[in-house]
Formats: C-alpha cells, structure tokens, sequence
C-alpha cells in the first residue's frame, strides 16, 4: 500500500443516516488541488465517540496530516474535541482564546453567551486554535503519532473561511508543496461517456501514454480530464487537447468551470445580444440558471414564467384558440410563446417551453415526460418535441440545460443537430 | 470497537480530487435507513488499483456486508471488478448474462456494442449478477472474508434503480431486519443549532434519557431529530415530539421531508389562493423552487422575472419617476413591483425582492448584499430591508428562501418578525 500523506475524517450522524449530502470533503479536495496536494482516503463516521477517537488515532498512524471536518457544534453530539482528547490522551479543558473568540462572537450579534456555546471552547489541553473568522466554532490542530491533526468546523461556509484564511497556509508550512500535476479539464454536454470513450479510441489510437485521459459522468456536463505529471509533456498535453477538442467539436462547452449558462452570458454579451425565456415547465429554471452567472444582467432582461394557459395569454399573447384547439403541451404555443417573449423584451434570442413534468397531468398521446421547445433568434425559431422520463425534478433539469444548450447551438451556428435528438428519450449513452 | 455490519466503499479520483460532490453514498443510506439498517463506516480512495484491492479487502474483514459504488463504467479508470478479482484472488472473464445485457442494452438505443462497453461484461469468475434496469454496467456480487460484497454503479439514476429493484431484497435475505428505530424529524428555518440547542436545554430541562435529540445544520434548513429504539418508549417521543413543537413554534415548518415551498404550496392549496413572485436579484429562483412542487399549478399562475429597469416598467408597471428617483433596489420600487405582479396575475398573495446579488453593482448607500423585500396579501403589503454577505449564489439562495418564508409565516397568521430580521447580516446563529 502507497504511504499515505493527507487523509480525510468526516464526523456526524447525519452523514452517515443518509439525511445531508457531504460537499465539504470536495471543497477541501478542491483547494488543496490548487495547491498540488491530493487527498489519499476520506472516511465517514457517525458521532459516536469510542469509534472517533479509534478512527482519529487509526488513520493518524498513516498520514502526516489529517483533516477532521464536523463536530465543533454547540450541540451534545458534537464529539470531535472529546475524542482527539481520548486518541492523544490529553485532558479537555477551557481554552482562553476560543473562550475570547466567543465572547467577542456573541457580543457582535448582541446574543448572550450560552452554556451551549461555551462548550465550544473546551478543548483538548495541547491544542493549537485555528481562527474561526465567521462563525462560533474556533479550529484546532494536535500533533499525534507524528502527524498533524486539523479539527474544522462542518458549516461549509466556516469551513471555506477557514481553509482560505489559515488552514492552507498550515499545511504548507507543514508538508512540502509537491509539483502540481498540469491538468486540463474539458466539459462537455450531450455525449455520453462510453460514446466519447469510443470516438478516441477509433479516432485517436495512438493517444500517448504520457497524458493520462479520465472521464466523470457528471451532472449535466460530461468532463474529460487530460492531465501529465512531468512538466517536460506540457506541450504534448496542449497538442492532444486540441485534438480532442476539435474531436468532441459541437458538444465541447468549455474549460475548467465553464458552465452551459456561463458559456451563454459569455457569447451573448460579447455580440452585445440578449436571450428571453418563457417558460412553463421549467418553472424559472432557465431564468435562475442565467441570472446565478455574475454579469447576467448584460444579456437578461427579463424572463417570463407562465404557467397557467390564462398567464401565457395575457403575459406573452398566446391566442386562446391556439391553446383550446393544441393544448398548452405543443408546437404551436411554444412558437407564439417564444414569439410573445421575444417581442414583449426586445430580445435578440428567445426561449420556450412547455410539457408534463408529472408526476399528474400526463395522457396517452403526451404522457409524463412529454415536453415541446421552442427557440432561436427572432428572425429564425425552430420547435422539437423531446420525451424524458425521470422524476420530476429530474424532468425539469434536463430540459433546462438542454434549452440552455439548444441556445448555446446557435449562437455558435451550429447546425448539426444534437445527439438527445437521435431517440425519443433522449439518452445519448 | 464496535462490530461493524455494513460498510460502503466509494471509489474515483473524481470524488477524492474534489471535482464532484458524493451524493449517492446518502441515497444509499437513507434507502437501507428504511429497513432499519445503518451504515457504520465509510471509505472513499481514488481509482489505484492496488489501493482499491487492499480497501475492499480489509473493509470486508469486519463486515457482514460490503457495497462498493463506483468504477463500473466502460472506461480505463473503472477499475472496480479488477481489485475484487484481486482482492479475493480470482481470475477475469466475460460474464455471458452481462454480455447479453449489453448487447440488449446496446440495440434498444441503435447503438453499437463497442468494446468499451463490453470492458463492462469482464467480471470476477464467481459473480453474481445484480440486475442494471436502466445502464449498460450491471452490479455484481462475490463472496469474500465472509463478507457478501456487492458492487453498484457510480451513475445516481441507475444506482437507485439498483437498489429498489434487487439491492435491497439482496441485503435483507443476507442480514437480519434490525427493528428500525423510531424517528421525527422535525424541519425548521430561521433559527441557530445553538439557539435552539440553548432553548432546549431552558425551557424543557427534564428532556427525558430514552428520546435522542440531535440537530443537523442543513440548508436552508435546521434538522432537529428525535429517536428512541424502545417501541415502548413510542409514546414518550410523541409527547416530548409536541412540547418542542410548540417551542419552536413560528420557525417549525414541518415533518421529515417538509420544505418552505412545499409547505407554501401545500397551505396555498389548501385555501385556494394564489401566489406571484416578481424577481430581479433572484431571477427566477423563487419561482423554480415553487415549481419544484408537485401539484404546484393550483397555487402559482406565473412568475415575473424582471431585471431591468425598462422590464421592471413594461412587465410590472413600476413607474419610471420611481425608478429614477430611488433606484431599482429601494423600498418604493419593490412595493411597485409586488402590487404589478398581483394584479397582472390576479393573485392573492405577492412577493417582489430586488438587491445587489454582487460581484458587482454595489455602492457606499447600497452595499453588495443590500436587498429590498415587499410581500404579503393583496390587501396587506409588507416591505423590508436586509443585507446578506455572501457568494452570488449564496445570496440568491438566502434571499429565495427568506422570500418563502415571508409568505409562510404571512399564511399562517405569525405576526411575530423573524428572528432574521434581528441583525442586518440576518444570521440568528
């Protein structure tokens, strides 16, 4: 087995009952990456303290830094002081200058200092504080069995707080900062993994062993990451990435962070253009998704969500007769949607949706899934009906990023249609 | 240390390198959480061979089962049935029934079977097969330290397929069903753990011994969770289930899987009213989230997202004097705002927020973070300054869902302020 440098401890109940999602490892995976540090192995725990300090004094053995995220509350299944005490062997007692720090806190938010809260300054005797610039809970660092343990807190903004004040710096003072791997992330949208997987085989056989090629079947982006170690094949990563790019071609979104919507924002405002929605389905999705980008408001005027057939009428001027006569799930209400929404904003792009996101409202000619787009620029609109099952929320995700791409397509004058038109469902892989 | 029964193994570099945040392995608890099983540890390494071989099998030394999630997939860093044939000595071969599935898989899309996809029929000479309804990679089982270790797929949908459809019969044929605890999970929003905690503590001191209290910081919102193993003591929990309720009182928003919109939707219909939001800052968020609701179209007609002045006039009515003398974020424009949005919609209740979501846009007056809110009845409009410092997209999502909050407690009659409305930065905690 490798040596192991940094490991990873998650603490909490919750973790493990299935009841919270845990996104604070990757964001401690995250900011280190950009330092070159990986991460060996993270466990999970539930807040049981024997267990704790068994684990805490397990993976200390073979790591020279361990991370400990979780258990700083003011709450009795907090645990996380009381067993890196019981792992090292020291005593708990108050530390002054956690004891400041909440006196300072509380003050600041004219809150009395409760027992609740002063707990959190009972801490083993050897700690070393790390300062909480956010939140009640202070950091705290041991040293055992020759690795540096870093206890923080599992709020994730105190957490992101923490790392970027004075936890990074902590672990490069400790640990020699290694030669950052050269990484190259694409993201991609509409093509599944073993699809891509396949076109580089048959297309680029003689990729090189020295770029090392990794895919991850993300949500909605489908990302290829080319990565080399020695910096002498920096120039050979660039060359294969660009074959690659050009290879993925109409499906290729961006690098890195890029974004369906941010890659929008980014085309629409540097012609200067912008884009409507209407939605009904989506219910906003499409709006929130290009309002999240900082700068939206260059390219976002408005965005109109109608979802009962009275709103589409009188917000975007669907005619009544085309509603009665198609139903509010078809061609042509999402043309005159996309039409109203356009010409009520000044919009250059536009738009529109309509179908059942379920889990009611289906019938045997548009069942659940069933949903009819609309969009272009307002001289050119095309319409395509698309089925996708999935939950509800489900539903409503995918056809907001494909609305978003549909979009994307043609500003770039794409006019290849996208593979999610080759079946009705819609899954590409 | 305790006897360990079930025990999870996450593999991929893409959850260790902080890229993708690990959702399933709480699917895969709160599924089991169901039948009263509990998950004791878990374990996530990269995609390294030996690494993985050495994990699975010292994970299955101390449990009765072992899921491994992850590494199935057609691609060269899929690495799972490798280090179980290497972990449990076996030998690879081409599974005939997985093959068959793929090539079923395969001709439902028109798709070729290609050979990254039949990487996924080479298999550990004595698996089992776990049946995949939705994927191309099946899930498998093999025997090993006398542990039954069963390997799913890292893909969520095809995931929770699995265990619906085989996983969990699989386990409850292998373990004993423990007698599940009994649970209430109370949901509430717009108070501190240790505010809540300091309550608990004051207010009901004879807390009894057999009623677990634990609280998860979630967000938007506070978990506060009762458990008790005793059927006996079911009653005990009841009780003590309704004091709290009535201590939390005005922040309680529900049981289990309650949220804000779905208690909004849910109080809504229940009276037949009707609410509108008109959004700049959030830009269609509080609308998405609405319509997230199943059954949301009997409550929500539409929703106005309008984020420019000139649509804040068009769309709404806002008076451009109003505009002009105020400026968008101001008091005057978001009551303008809310009493367009109600009236173009007919509904009877309106929410309007307009603010500073940042990087940009801020003043000395109107910092980054500043937010205007006007909400209520038609008849009875409310309006309220707040500042919320945080990433754009924290701050789209506190003002969201302070904005369903405002409606909520305006449905059921609270005339008390929120606790949020104590400090200008709105943390109670």
């Amino acid at each position: 087995m490798q040596t192991m440098k940094i490991q990873l401890l998650l603490t909490g109940n919750e973790l493990m009952a299935g009841h919270i999602v845990d996104s604070n490892s990757a964001m401690i995976a995250d900011m280190l990456a950009d330092y070159g540090y990986t991460i060996d192995k993270k466990v999970t725990v539930g807040d049981d303290l024997s267990v704790l300090a068994e684990e805490i004094d397990q993976l200390s053995r073979n790591a020279d830094l361990l991370i400990v995220n979780g258990g700083l509350g003011p709450t009795v299944d907090d645990l996380t002081a009381q067993a890196l005490a019981m792992a090292s062997g020291q005593i708990i007692r108050e530390h002054p200058q956690a004891t400041a720090h909440l006196q300072q806190w509380c003050s600041e938010r004219k809150l009395p200092l409760n027992q609740a809260n002063l707990k959190q300054a009972m801490l083993p005797a050897d700690a070393t504080i790390i300062a909480n610039p956010i939140g009640s809970a202070v950091g705290f660092s041991i040293e055992h069995n020759h690795c540096l343990i870093a206890c923080t807190p599992g709020v994730p903004v105190e957490l992101r707080a923490i790392l970027n004040d004075s936890l990074v710096d902590i672990i490069r003072q400790r640990l020699p900062q290694p030669i950052s791997p050269i990484t190259r992330r694409l993201q991609t949208f509409g093509i599944g993994e073993s699809s891509l997987q396949q076109m580089v085989t048959t297309t680029l056989p003689d990729w090189p062993q020295q770029v090392e090629l990794g895919f991850r079947a993300g949500f909605p982006l489908l990302e290829v990451k080319l990565s080399c170690h020695d910096p002498d094949h920096h120039e050979l990563l660039l060359q294969w990435q660009s074959r690659l790019e050009r290879l993925i071609e109409n499906e290729f979104i961006g690098l890195d962070q890029a974004s369906l919507a941010g890659s929008l924002v980014e085309q629409l405002a540097a012609t200067g253009q912008t884009v409507t929605p209407a939605e009904s389905c989506t219910g906003g999705l499409i709006a929130s998704m290009i309002t999240e980008v900082a700068g939206a408001s260059s390219v976002f005027q408005a965005g109109l969500v109608t979802y009962s057939d009275k709103m589409k009428h009188r917000l975007l001027g669907v005619c009544p007769a085309t509603l009665e006569r198609h139903g509010a799930v078809s061609e042509a209400v999402v043309i005159e949607m996309v039409k109203g929404a356009i010409s009520i904003s000044d919009a250059d792009y536009g738009i529109a949706v309509s179908g059942i996101a379920g889990p009611e409202g289906g019938s045997e000619n548009k069942p659940v899934g069933t949903v009819w787009v609309a969009w272009g620029h307002k001289e050119n609109i095309h319409s395509r009906r698309m089925q996708i099952n999935g939950s509800r929320k489900y539903f409503q995700r995918v056809v907001a990023n494909r609305c978003l791409d549909l979009i994307r397509r043609e500003l770039q004058g794409i006019t290849a249609p996208p593979r999610y038109f080759r079946d009705s469902q819609g899954s590409s892989d």
